[in-house]
């Protein structure tokens, strides 16, 4: 393991700063704190509150210890579609199965495979609430899930304590990682907007041609969202599929 | 992901229940506390604190959570040699180098060697006070350092949160996390017949709309074949596309 250092100069900072930690609805300020010194001693900065249940305090800011910059400059939105705009990639962390999963990753493969994804454009790692996680609709955002490997009896991390591993595991392969294989004939990945713009559309034809009934959408939207992530859309084919959708409303 | 450890699940059990967590002179009971949780997330039970500043208390209780179990049957003993009685391995964990010093490994390379020796003997994990870390006669006590790699410009983390990392990894060595848990509610995966259908029909839909001009097609079929292949498609969803479509070319 090379260049991991303590003492050695600190690479890749750039990618670094492409990474974001989304915190979604947290319920206690301490555990803000603590995520952003968790973020700092891994070398990230950048903490985004989707609708924290409580504003930053000063437990918040003991918690953060010398991280108080990482806290300060977090920003505060109100869904977690507004704090991964921009991004072409998110991990949401979960200890629990849902049935619109895509098939969980282990913590490991999740941040390597975020770590090369960097290499693209920025990435997000989501996180929920300290209860109740995140919402069925939260997960839909989000392209690829991660489980920490845990005690099957009791696998309840604290939240930060969750993000410090995700953030550690992401830093060794940060610094590991070599380039990402080339992918000869790969388009650009989608953006979050991007595909959700391609849904927004998609369901639009689908009540506009009477397939979709509003009133009884049977989870329409959840499979495509589920399926677009799945797929790892690029933008290219984004284009090719809002075209033909456009040419089929008029035809 | 491998693990060191065996194959069947009895002796990694017995492994770890051979690995003690000592915490010399810690200062804040809710780190205590914070620790016990990290500890049974990972499958670990055995705490023992060496002369804490403060005895446990009522924020050590709320920051343990649902490890109180583990908090109530932590030993407190006077010096690290006691804590260390009967084991055959321990691991410093340290922030810093010292004059004294040999060279610290990483957490990964430590605990792996740690959860090795489980297969000899009892083993420890060793942590120092949160402002002081450990002296160097404690250091001096135990066979190897080990050092989390972090941000050279600010390597601070919470007591807890290496604790929670240095867990992790133990966990990782010990026992082999498993392929990620099978989605209960996943579908079929389509055919090849069955992709290849809904291509054709794209394909049909897109020339009666006049998208594509089947004397150029512009590799419109190899896309979506590429695309397709990618999504791994399920039955389901190709019954979902075909509807749609059908009901497009009609709207």
């Amino acid at each position: 393991m090379e260049g991991l250092g303590n003492d050695s100069a600190e690479p890749a900072v750039a990618a670094f700063d492409r990474v974001r930690i989304v915190l979604c609805r947290p319920s206690h300020p301490g555990n803000i704190g603590a995520t952003a010194r968790a973020m700092k001693t891994m070398g990230l900065s950048r903490l985004l509150l989707v609708a924290p249940e409580r504003p930053i305090d000063a437990q918040a800011e003991a918690m953060a210890s010398g991280a108080t910059d990482v806290l300060a400059a977090a920003c505060t939105v109100a869904s977690l579609g507004e704090a991964l705009a921009g991004t072409i990639h998110a991990v949401a962390l979960t200890a629990r199965r849902r049935e619109l999963a895509a098939e969980p990753l282990w913590a490991r493969t999740a941040a390597a495979e975020a770590a090369a994804l960097t290499a693209a454009g920025e990435v997000a790692l989501v996180f929920g609430n300290e209860t109740f996680g995140l919402t069925n609709d939260e997960l839909m955002l989000c392209p690829r899930w991660a489980q920490i490997p845990a005690n099957p009896a009791y696998g309840s991390l604290n939240l930060a304590a969750a993000v410090q591993v995700l953030c550690y595991e992401l830093r060794l392969a940060l610094c590991d990682a070599g380039p990402p294989p080339a992918i000869p004939d790969a388009g650009h990945p989608a953006s979050h907007e991007e595909i959700a713009g391609l849904i927004a559309q998609a369901e639009q034809a689908a009540i506009g041609c009477g397939y979709l009934d509003p009133a009884r959408p049977r989870r329409f939207t959840p499979r495509l969202w589920r399926l677009a992530q799945r797929a790892r859309l690029e933008r290219e084919e984004i284009h090719l599929l809002r075209g033909l959708l456009a040419a089929l409303r008029k035809g």
